[in-house]
């Protein structure tokens, strides 16, 4: 019974976040039936490597699923799958790993990206990619107070209303912010994200940026470990699952 | 009569390429349109620093245009241009410059980029903004013939159809092929184009990447002076004008 890791790109505007849910588009439910039309085989489960929000992409999602036949030719199911699901999902990359592989279990971290288009006028080409800013941010404090959220702490400040999570101590590697105009580009990587997390995380350095007399420094509002602590939830779009590692 | 230079984004697949022509919705013709809107007075001509093929993209392509309001309120300008045509082009940037500023005859060089997304399955976050590749490519070779480009000499053999051009003499400042995985940047730096010219020198490339028994080197088809001599027309997709420079 052979386990398929497959990497997935996807655009977060065509599905209602990863997760299963009745009456909506998302992308376990939909890649689930084009995976069954492909393979021509009832399939238990995809496991992705975690939950991404409504709205929010994916450069790199990982996700495994158990089949039974057992010579696949995953060249054609990574054309087939992507063809059904042309221009909202594409799988980059199809392999079978050991038995004991398990997307979400075996991620060690994961890397985010979020994307700010800082200028006066909307986006064009990047439209439903970037979060577009027009009003003046200090980038240089912005960027110092980036670095401030690596370490491992509660995170119960940057936790998304109606998150199920028990543990919400997890434990960020690398937070960066590059400034190249007009891009502001903000990377994070962390052992796993609470639900809204790394929008709120961008919501809180934006706030710091335009000089919000609440929001003082991150590490203040980590301490005080309660979500109206921190800034605003960013939009989802300029967001992007850019890797997991395993 | 100020004179107003205009940096200008926009979507290749929202017009009909730069150049007025009728029944058919091009930069120039909806800028023009939307300028006088704005400005509430007829403005003589939108001048470019050259056309852009259908379908190109812009990020930053330099025009002027003379107004009678001694004034003018090049904030109020930028947005509410941007707005009339908001999702296909963005006024980026508004200045006055000296009178005798003119965005096709003081254009010193321009950049174009290509992208190519070279994996097997078709693109998501990035489609039409790219060209898909999924043949085998020599990637190594490209890149040292890609650098074969530089120089100045007659540029017939990339020469479109229809192209009205006199002189076919350019130069080629810089031209650079990156492979950052899955995808391959192509910047081009030179004097001018001609029509289809950048797009027609990425074709030849891939071509040559392609091993296409034709297509030996870059300088043997620059050598011989003919369209048929070099490759095919790559997608106007993947290409962008990046800069002008005066």
């Amino acid at each position: 019974m052979p386990n398929i890791k497959l990497v997935l790109e996807y655009d977060g505007a065509a599905f209602h976040g990863w997760q299963s849910q009745p009456g909506v588009p998302t992308v376990q439910e939909e890649l689930h039936r084009a995976l069954e039309t492909v393979l021509r085989e009832p399939i238990s489960e995809v496991i992705g490597s975690g939950r991404t929000d409504a709205g929010v992409h994916a450069r790199a999602q990982v996700a495994n699923v158990r089949i039974t036949a057992p010579d696949p030719d995953l060249r054609l199911l990574k054309y087939s799958v992507s063809s059904l699901l042309k221009g909202k999902l594409s799988v980059v990359d199809a392999e079978i790993v050991s038995d004991d592989f398990h997307a979400r279990f075996d991620a060690v971290h994961k890397t985010y990206r979020y994307a700010i288009l800082y200028r006066d006028t909307p986006p064009v080409l990047d439209r439903g990619r970037v979060w577009h800013i027009h009003s003046k941010l200090n980038i240089e404090r912005m960027q110092v107070e980036a670095q401030a959220f690596v370490g491992k702490y509660d995170c119960s400040s940057f936790q998304g209303a109606g998150c199920q999570a028990k543990n919400t101590e997890k434990e960020i590697f690398a937070s960066e912010l590059e400034w190249q105009c007009p891009y502001l580009s903000y990377t994070v990587c962390g052992s796993g994200f609470l639900k809204h997390m790394v929008r709120n995380m961008v919501g809180t350095l934006v706030g710091i940026g335009k000089g919000d007399a609440k929001l003082s420094s991150v590490v203040e509002v980590i301490e005080q470990r309660k979500r109206t602590a921190a800034g605003i939830t960013a939009p989802a779009q300029g967001l992007s699952l850019v890797s997991v590692h395993y």
